[in-house]
């Protein structure tokens, strides 16, 4: 096992150096904090990582969890890590102080959901599932849903699912077919079938409460006829637990992630599965879309975490590991030199840093915006909420596809042995594969923001976007040593803009499938592009502090971070010249092929 | 498990209309074959590995190899299987007649070894390093190795290996401590370790036979005192089998591959292991590479093969699987439309089939230059080898590492189950990753492309290379259809030029780290413009049938064709340009840095 997986120092400069949380702190939501109580936060984060979460990483992978009589059979430190999350207050920190929460603000949060995934990522999901359904039926369910479920659920005594996917439906959720009938006594019969549902049944809780979509007989059609209840395994009746006739019928073997289950359920096989209703009645997947676009950041986050465990795990196995000699040692004799020492091996090194603290500072920015949100009002708390709806394609997708070749990197630097089950790199690899699928496939992020978000408010959040990124452009113009680099990222925002200009045009004179044809390559070149802003802000907070004199470790901080920031303008932003070239061609191909030509 | 795994229609047009193998059998040494025999040949090899290979795929996934008292236990169909494809001749196809070969050329076993790699890349493995082993002998050994080895090697009745690795000297070979002793008996002792041995120890065969290198006590100081020897696990004395003091110590678990198991060998703790020195000491390196460069154009095969395994099971799912419907369908009511109607699963699809056909069609010229090389005499061989030698690195390094992102669009194309163990998609994920380390990681092959086989005979190779791509050019420049592509792949070529000119000036007046530090993207530019060269060259071909008139089946072939190709150009070759952009940057971050820089 490696002996670190995410950088302290990096996370207190992004916290405090790039977003300046303690600010946040001037706002009456968050006065009661303070910049050392945010520190405190996050070391004791760390520390339950590590006792907690870290040890059992491999072992929750070798051992698959098990199908017994009537539940799933996990890692039996489950039931220990649910309860200590519980009752140490991270399953409910980002709530009101009414529902035993500690108003964390959602940087705070999100660095830590870093630092649990980087440590055991399929661990960390049963507490961030728990806590996101949790928060779901506080902000939308009535006060006996809060009552009955929110202290357990908070507790970690009971385990939170989003129950979304069947059998027949993934992506299209209006296909769903699981239906609410009313009971007549304020309760429904729900009865269908959920697939994929992750954490959705085990033995390290005394109950699982599924935040279920379902469609009321009689409804409107599609997606428009979407509810959403509450549907528990075990239903409290006169404070006893009875079984709800939810059943677990099976759960997939996967490549990875395979602490956590993901189960197939059966509702009303017996005609006895009771549900709850959530708000009003159709409004399901609006309200489901606040845990979604939670969860949607929160891959971003989980992403970057196993880049993160993957590039500390690798950078120490380059440090120890001797193997052969420089090229300029002409008789290639003399001691071995450890590997960390070759050019190739530094630049496989620092493609993963400038992904890993890149991609995490991109994620901060939008758990930025979510407390902006939270704290402002009006026009102003408009604005975030058009910034984070536009940066969250980018923020989900970028971070899950670059994980897949930084992971990958991870294993290289390591050669045979990062292939190997001895060493962590082959699991975050595995681990890692799913993010670009969970919550909304690439493909389907890409709609969202090309055919969804650019166009949103008639193109006003793209605008307010465009000038949040073109103000890092000019501050960074007025240092002559970010200069050049400031240009490259303006030119490629001015490509990036005539793209856009011409999508658009196409989206006006043409059947909808035309300008779309390409999303996904439009959403890669977003992404690039926000990654360099973030850089670029970095860029900007490390040249004051270089200005201001620096030595030792922490000159070799900022001076590690220029590098990182200069290797993702020499090596990743030129990737958006191709994808430009390509987005400006008029060549339709996967609109003019048919399915035959495929054979 | 997926019907189809490789397509024939396309290998026939690879073999046939592409390579125009039938023109080998103008040449005495192919003089026996015909082209109905070449594709009695292929069918053959597709109905071995329909009913002995791709049947159990994934249960050698499911069962992993155990150990046991004086062996490892493999899947139990390995011992049919060695025995039926040495007895039905594959093992020994491409030898000579008195060594009970069939000259098979080196184009139809590629063809063959494609489709077993595409069936079940563990159990080629087993067979495939059996048949390059006894080559190996049969080229260099005496003639009492050739007497007691080959016959039982090419029966499939005993496993051979490469034996290369140790714990502490992988890609340094010059630092490997295994010794060989002359112990006056014309026989040397053994002592050492070996390390990630493939097929190392396995209880499908009666023996197992190393070609191992090790030194001899007082020759030359590091790579240049490596000798080869046959150190076989049980040593042939009067007839009968004896022990010979080789112990597999273990075997590791890995991510993939997992049908084939790496065997860690502990040789001579008794003293007691007898080797036989392979052809003339100190040569064994030099041996050692005649295998290494099949080897290493086979792991290009391998990747190959995973890819389009990968993709028939993903092009089946999307034909089968409704979801959705066309954004164009307003109301968003009707059936469900299966995925391939989409035009981004359609652009995944089309991807895959451009990296599929594409690198097939590199990894063919491979063969093709092997077979001209047995073939030709004086200039005209020399020229084939050099050919060979140029593109051996590309053709084993981008058919690999794209195989990485061609089996994982595969995933992609079927969301959340391509995750799953029901489904083989993440297991061609898991078994590729090997690939861009096996025989030579990426990085090594790139340090060969530019530090050695550039500047190879006063760059005389390169030339040659540059000017069998040029003809290409000038050729398709005489279609009207084809010229905007030829003109396009020209430019590339000439800024790729521009690239190594450059490099080579820095060559000349710098520490040779200087022009090698990007060495890994010189090498992926050079990978991305001879697949647009294979399927420009693929496009003249397709241009020519089409002009003579197609229909049904055979037109959507050729169409199909023309759709990948053009996807290549449109999609993939104007990754050169970002490659460029960097290759020509005087930024040289990796250099500059220091190892605390990455903390």
């Amino acid at each position: 096992m490696a002996k670190e997986y995410v950088s302290m120092r990096n996370l207190r400069f992004v916290l405090h150096e790039l977003f300046q949380v303690e600010k946040l702190t001037t706002y009456q939501r968050y006065a009661d904090h303070t910049k050392d109580g945010f520190d405190l936060m996050i070391d004791s984060a760390k520390q339950m990582a590590d006792t907690l979460l870290h040890p059992i990483y491999r072992e929750m992978d070798d051992n698959e969890p098990k199908m017994g009589e009537d539940t799933v059979h996990v890692h039996p430190d489950m039931r220990k890590i649910m309860r200590e999350f519980g009752e140490s207050g991270w399953i409910a920190c980002q709530e009101d102080y009414e529902h035993g929460g500690q108003r964390m603000p959602a940087t705070i949060y999100g660095a830590s959901n870093f630092i649990f995934h980087a440590a055991n990522t399929s661990a960390a999901s049963y507490f961030g599932l728990t806590g996101g359904s949790a928060d779901l039926i506080g902000t939308f369910g009535n006060q006996e849903l809060k009552d009955t479920y929110l202290a357990k659920m908070y507790a970690g005594e009971w385990q939170g699912t989003m129950a979304l996917t069947e059998p027949h439906a993934g992506s299209s959720l209006g296909d769903i077919t699981t239906t609410a009938t009313p009971a007549g006594d304020g309760s429904y019969r729900i009865k269908g079938q959920k697939h994929f549902i992750s954490a959705g049944d085990h033995d390290g809780v005394d109950n699982v409460v599924h935040l279920m979509l379902a469609k009321i007989p009689g409804g409107p059609a599609g997606s428009k006829g979407i509810s959403l209840f509450v549907v528990p395994k075990k239903r409290p009746v006169n404070g006893e637990l009875v079984a709800n006739d939810v059943k677990t019928n099976s759960f997939e073997h996967k490549m990875g992630m395979k602490g956590c289950p993901i189960a197939y359920l059966i509702m009303g096989e017996n005609d006895n599965c009771h549900g709850w209703l959530v708000g009003e009645p159709h409004q399901g997947l609006k309200y489901m879309f606040q845990m979604m676009n939670g969860a949607r950041i929160s891959v971003g986050m989980m992403s970057t975490a196993l880049s993160s465990a993957a590039y500390y795990a690798s950078l120490q196995y380059a440090n120890e590991r001797p193997q052969g000699r420089h090229v300029s040692n002409k008789g290639q004799d003399g001691p071995m030199v450890p590997i960390i020492e070759y050019a190739d091996v530094k630049r496989m090194l620092l493609f993963q840093k400038s992904i890993v603290e890149g991609c995490l500072s991109l994620v901060m920015q939008c758990s930025y915006y979510e407390d902006m949100i939270r704290v402002t009002e009006g026009e102003e708390r408009e604005k975030y909420q058009m910034l984070l709806d536009v940066l969250t394609p980018m923020c989900k997708t970028y971070p899950a596809e670059m994980s897949l070749l930084s992971t990958s990197q991870g294993i290289q630097v390591l050669g045979g042995v990062g292939y190997c089950a001895d060493f962590p790199l082959q699991q975050f690899y595995r681990d890692t594969r799913i993010n670009p699928i969970y919550e909304g496939t690439t493909g389907i992020q890409a709609m969202d923001l090309l055919g969804r978000k650019v166009t949103m408010k008639g193109g006003k959040a793209v605008m307010l976007f465009g000038a949040e990124m073109q103000q890092t452009v000019m501050q960074a113009m007025q240092d002559e040593k970010l200069k050049p680099y400031a240009e490259k990222l303006g030119a490629s925002l001015q490509k990036f803009s005539e793209v856009t200009m011409k999508l658009m045009g196409l989206a006006q004179t043409q059947e909808p499938e035309v300008f779309l044809s390409d999303a996904t390559l439009y959403l890669e070149n977003a992404g690039i592009l926000c990654v360099a802003w973030q850089w670029l802000k970095q860029a900007i907070v490390v040249q004051e502090k270089l200005a201001a004199g620096q030595s030792g470790d922490e000159l070799a901080f900022y001076e590690g971070k220029m590098y990182a920031f200069k290797y993702f303008f020499e090596y990743e932003l030129p990737k958006s010249i191709g994808l430009v070239k390509r987005l400006m061609s008029d060549e339709r191909l996967t609109l003019e092929m048919s399915e035959a030509h495929l054979n």
